[in-house]
């Protein structure tokens, strides 16, 4: 098999790192990986902050929720929704911009971020290093933009650190491939069995790593997703100018 | 320069395809790339239809506005933000879904989408295929729901076309450096100048393409994000359950 697809389908978030640092040319190829992605009409709305500055990683772990590895890993890579670069374009141009306000801009300005995530992620695993995707900024984004000062029209949709592998993770098993893959049309029909024995399956994945409070997968979305589980998204997305009411 | 590497920062779109088959070896290894990638608390609100037929692939090029490639090219990957699976594993856990009707739910949906279709591509392209990202399928999301049979609560936000090419792209430039990557905070005064230098820099790109249609970035994007340019995003998602209001 070769090696870009090994590293893809051999993807595991790595949350222990040691002190060792991320080496400039390490960092400016991964960031090259993420600039390089393709964007929704090449209009390239998403930015990168990298943040290796321990004061402020250690603020983020904070914002995260408590996660102890996002001051731990040198590299902190926060990922921006960039509607303001694009709106300076229009400015540029004699325009202004409105797509920002619409479901549209959000959800467009929502999946680049992600292409570009997933291929830093791809570039720094590819290069030895360990990274872990960090949703846990949304839990407080009005922090990260006063942190990052963020313009209006971004956003700090997601993040990751980058750092060198200290204890090596295990990879965690995802749902059979009925539950992902569909041919032609959806099938309703393949869902419950493949979530049921996913269930089951993860419960040992949980039990082979030492993890006693693993829940089977249902349950444990089942205390996750009965509510807005980052609630003040919405309000901080609207102030910066993400009303989507278009 | 290790392989994957290369293959990321190789990354151009491909819109000119031989009628040569996609086979179902690489087929399943691309797809398998997209299902191992990470999702926002192990969510795994991600799905993936694959469309081989060929009728339904002419109609979601009429779908996206007239994009050829996509009935051409022998392979479409419809990619679903999948809110609907984990409300299945919700009602097996015994409650009741409430994330999809977030602005929060809308994000996330989007991001893992990004990772997945972003994944996909670079296997396709490690396997020596070539892709184009599709996002007109939001052009007219309502037809996609009924092409694909899309239960409540998932919406087709992406699309990309897997193919062995005819005639290579060339690779597009993108905006310089210092209007992607930020260091410890966001750079505004980084913009303008950057953007000025890329509207030259993509012009001279059009021009050694021999695309006398080709605009500046600045003015290309002027004359899409002043409107919505897929007005129909927002109703069509509100119809799926994406109400936004949370």
């Amino acid at each position: 098999m070769n090696e870009a697809i090994s590293v893809l389908q051999a993807h595991k978030s790595e949350r222990s790192y040691t002190d060792e640092a991320v080496s400039d040319a390490d960092l400016a190829t991964i960031v090259e990986a993420g600039r390089r992605g393709p964007t929704s009409i090449n209009g390239q709305q998403v930015s990168v902050v990298v943040v290796r500055d321990a004061e402020r990683r250690a603020k983020i772990a904070e914002i995260a929720g408590g996660q102890p590895w996002i001051a731990k890993a040198p590299v902190f890579l926060a990922v921006l929704i960039d509607f303001h670069k694009t709106a300076v374009a229009l400015r540029m141009a004699g325009r202004e911009q409105v797509i920002h306000e619409s479901v549209e801009g959000t959800i467009v300005g929502s999946i680049d971020p992600g292409i570009a995530l997933g291929a830093m992620m791809t570039a720094a695993r590819a290069l030895g290093l360990g990274t872990v995707p960090i949703g846990g900024i949304r839990r407080d984004p009005d922090a990260m933009v006063a942190l990052l000062g963020l313009p209006p029209m971004t956003f700090p949709v997601v993040g990751m650190c980058v750092g060198h592998v200290a204890e090596p993770a295990e990879r965690k098993p995802r749902l059979p491939l009925p539950a992902f893959r569909f041919d032609e049309r959806y099938d309703e029909a393949a869902l419950e069995p493949a979530i049921a024995e996913y269930d089951v399956e993860l419960a040992e994945h949980w039990k082979k790593i030492g993890r006693a409070d693993g829940l089977p997968w249902s349950a444990n979305l089942a205390g996750i997703y009965d509510k807005v589980y980052f609630p003040h998204v919405k309000g901080c997305a609207a102030k910066q100018g993400f009303k989507n009411d278009k």
